[in-house]
């Protein structure tokens, strides 16, 4: 499903929405270039796109079917850039990857979306910018991913007040955390899935060797990438947090475990003092001076009363209380 | 033992099986190649096929022997790629891999299979792809590697479904997962034997230094080498969760372990209680006066049943029971 | 919020504080080279800055929000260094990391500074040195990564004694310091951020690729990268050394359970046996006939003790209490 | 001790033993080559060896002493080879690990022993290749590393075996496995020392730099390099493996520890509740009807039995006993 | 202070001691090169030296303050090595690394210690072969390097023995190793922090960049590397050692937890029946029929003798006792 069309010509946006035919043609014009979007595409609608603008046929493979990794592929002129967007959902603790397909070449750029990543907000912010747009069909690719990288920052401040939330968890009182640590594990190594292969990718879009991405622009690119690296050292800061955090937890498991069996063993202890007492004079000797004395019980609850009384004094200082 | 044995030509097959002296005789026509397919051969029998298309000595010990890495070795024109099948088999949660070892020259490829790769299936579809076919034996390499990439990513498909039952058992009710994940573990760092060392090989096959390989094959190459990366990006991301898996599984053992013992220990205490209890008044002091009672026994029953109803409030109260 | 901007000559200060415009004449003239200090500036404030010298429009950006990681980048003539400099907190064992953004040009530098790096110091020291300031603004630079390497040895040595402490707190009595240990690692991590990445940056600059760094410099800026490679070695350390100190800490809380394990059925033996042999006297048969002893009573009690004395040496001599 | 002393020529072991002076003399002819074969030498004898043939005075002192790393060394024309042969003794779960000095120059190998590794039977094997003997002196080099290669798959067989008992130990009953877990890991990680090396002494005998292995060679040298390559991978897997068992072993240990707990705690249940009720009816109360009835006794004495059976049967239900 | 002070001429010492002045004199001349030994200079002595022979400002401050990591560092035509003495301290099981500073030119060497590190035994060595003092200043380095990583060979044998020591512990009765395991892994990390950079700077000084160390001796320095090596081998496999033994005895703290568990809940099970049965006959029914046997009370006291018997003997053979 073609979303938005139009056409660029010096920096400004050529008024008016063109069809796909219509969008082969202006790509054709000199100093022009067409800017094509793709929702979800079927494998025929797209398939007419590709002819059209002449996509090479594993690409547009990879670009319906949707499971790539970030990369950038050459194919002649035209590159095939593939990132993964992705949103942190705050109350699931669970990170939403999209894909994007970029087919830039120097006189289109086709963007392919899979999962929701907000194209039409760039777009606008671009369309701002002529400055940027005369640099051609790159700088296209460039905002793109500026907003990409950008929206993984939004997302590693989410997992931060995660992380910092499971701490209080594995520290303070309250429900044991062991499987939200490992959720988020997984979520953070999803996560990297996405971001640490494009690093890859924009240190070959600076390299120079495509000519879509001219060296006005590799500075852009550079800055891109510096956020990237960022993102990524931030991820695998919280990789390194969460396997702390968990074997931390274990610790604070067992520091709990030994806790409760000092209490329950202080009540215990409490306990079998009386049950000590009263057996014995629960005996049925013939010759037990006590028995016979008048202060006899009260005394020997008095006794056992103290003792308790100690021990429960003694444990309570020792800790175990 | 031959399996398939056929003379390409202009991207179509020759009608007809040839034997193998005349698969000789076809390979060396011009713009002809010949696909010859055995199956566990002895060693007589490869020796026979070695002798007819000049194949080196050790690549022969090695093919038959079949213990191998996966990688690609240059014999003069003929490479010899090795690859390694796997499939997963989920009941038994398993990954069975085979190995497979292909020599391609100019003019024939040789494939010789150990374990079950389906090569019919890779043949059948590549005759319909008479386009692929013209650009020579790289074109037969580039399907059987591609189709052997596929079967990876199902087995990785295997393992995801089964490394998300291992987690719902460790954070669920159920049966110590400790020997599950451990065995996934072991077949998951089988996988890897198998399908990293490919990535290597793949690379190789790009370089660029192997006439067989032609430029037009990169692109669909670089294709695998893509998909392969994301299957080995997911086997290290399994051993990174199974790894996660077996140390939540080792607090949460440590948690259930604290459970009981509270649960024990809650019981412990409430029949304490009335031995307690019960034991003071069976002491034989002369003056107890509550023995003398008329409602004695039934006022300490009562208060016996209390404590034991108010230790039990308690003890739910606090999650120990 | 500009704090001092001062112009050099020759190796020397040149009288008075200068206005901004003032400066940017200054920076003009042959053999003079401007050094400008801002804080924390606004966007507006920074934007009229990089207006007078020329700043690229994304190195504004970027040291204006301060949320980068140590690197060089270099703008035509002009290269923007990032250092983020580091103060250990010891009261609160907390690493506080600032960011300082210097841009480098044959003629002037500018410091924009996050957090409080005592850059004052730096100048004034500077300033005694004319032999180094006379190498340019490339000295400047050389100045101030020192002093902040400088700084990031003391926050090592601040590390250094807590990390004694927690081993202390380990092997000792006293507090569970699995949290401590926890919370160390977390800011260790946040220093490597910061220390880390400041390695490449030095490396890139004495690769002899930007002009403002000339080749009289770089033994300079080679010795800070070493005394940076120190303190990296040493974070790596710590790190090591949290990471084995949460599992023995583990393994002491184990040991510690144990022992009061053992403590605690030492007693309650004890407990169990004058219950046992009161309970024995304290059955009802007919025909006891130590219940008729005169001395029944008191050997039995004898006996009591004589047990409970005895276990208690076996249990003092196995350790157990 | 020199044990064998032949010279080859044109593929051929000469008729006779050579003294060592002969030894000399034959290599210096055209044509031929001299092995000479030493065991354990003492300083002086291989001082001999080293002044006839003109071996470098360090490579002697570290042929004699024998704690090398697997190496390639040049010393002008003459390559010194230090490989370290392993066996696996499988009754003790030990690897031996020797060492063989390799000195290969045009004309002469000389190959000094440590441990015993059976280089009889290599020599035996390449006289009867004259194939390969051809190719001069690297061929014997060949054989030598092809059989230590060939050995060190044997011994990653004998770990394999042992690494799958260990696993039926950890899973299964029986006894506690740590230590040889523990002693396993220490074995492989000695076999480590002695195979890992030896893969970039491999990679540099390949590369063209040693006329003593001239490229008719590199097939062979990298067929070992390959077989090297899986023992090593296998090597790395059994440390995971073992790894993941110590981690498996430990949860298990945990498990049951927590199945004994559960008995344990089941046990006394049943044995507290006759102590509880026996303790009701020993009260001394006067007026307590039960104890009056007839059937008071048996009654008493049925609800204790009933009590303890039905516990019986809920734990048994519950999976406690 | 300076220790010593020789003129080297011809392979050969010069007789007497040398002043400081008359030494850079005796530096000057043709064929001559001068050894100076200072052992922890003051910054103003160190000064003196350095000014006689034109040291770098930054290397003075390096080699004063002794804090540094292992390196090569080159100041035009003089290189400054830095390398760390290691000696294990056996009974404190400590690792005492101190630093050596060594400025090599043509015509001078220069060493500065800091910790006890026996120079004097290097020099008479090195006095004693002129074939290697004529090499040059490059051979009084050699010397230097090769002594201190023999004495880091006799370290690792020390480390050894103290690893195996920790492995009975481990695994034998005794005392509980987590702290020594700890402390030992903390020495091993000081040790590899003093040696591992070493190799580094070994293999800077086989390149052949320095004029000092000639090619007649890079054969010298790449023998003190592998031998380097070795030893870098060994203290990984330490840390990996001391890391499993870590967890390894974790296991066995738990194990042994267990056999405690067991061992104290047999001796309550036995204790707990007499209490029991003694409870049940205690009970005050009018009618029990065994309280009137004659008999009853020594049955009673066998039933329970018999029980206890039986019990032991069950929980013998199940090895809980």
């Amino acid at each position: 499903m073609i979303v938005d069309c139009a056409a660029y010509e010096g920096g400004r946006r050529r008024e008016g929405e063109l069809s796909m035919e219509r969008a082969g043609e202006a790509a054709g014009e000199e100093g022009t270039f067409v800017w094509l979007g793709v929702v979800e595409p079927s494998e025929e609608e797209f398939k007419a796109v590709a002819a059209e603008f002449g996509l090479h046929e594993l690409a547009v493979e990879d670009a319906v079917r949707a499971h790539q990794r970030p990369k950038v592929e050459a194919y002649g002129e035209t590159i095939h850039v593939v990132v993964k967007p992705a949103r942190y959902v705050d109350p699931d603790e669970v990170i939403e990857v999209g894909e994007l397909s970029i087919f830039v070449a120097p006189d289109f750029v086709i963007t392919v979306r899979h999962g929701d990543a907000n194209l039409a907000a760039v777009r606008e912010r671009l369309e701002g910018r002529s400055d940027l747009l005369e640099k051609g069909t790159g700088a296209v690719l460039y905002a793109i991913v500026d907003h990409v990288v950008d929206r993984y920052m939004e997302a590693v401040h989410g997992f931060d007040e995660d992380v910092r939330e499971v701490e209080l968890q594995v520290f303070g009182e309250g429900a044991n955390p062991t499987e939200r640590i490992y959720k988020l594990e997984r979520e953070v190594l999803e996560f990297q899935a996405a971001a640490l292969p494009l690093g890859e990718a924009l240190e070959e879009l600076c390299s120079g060797n495509f000519a879509v991405v001219p060296e006005t622009l590799h500075e852009y690119f550079r800055d891109v990438e510096d956020h990237l690296r960022r993102v990524n050292g931030r991820i695998e800061n919280f990789r390194q947090l969460l396997d702390s955090a968990l074997e931390a937890n274990l610790t604070q498991v067992s520091m709990r475990q030994n806790e409760d069996m000092r209490k329950i063993s202080a009540w215990v202890a409490i306990a079998v003092v009386p049950t000590m007492i009263a057996g014995i004079y629960g005996m049925n000797f013939e010759h037990m001076p006590e028995l016979e004395w008048s202060f006899g019980y009260p005394t020997v609850l008095g006794l056992i009363l103290a003792v308790c009384a100690f021990l429960y004094w003694r444990f309570k200082r020792a800790g175990w209380l």
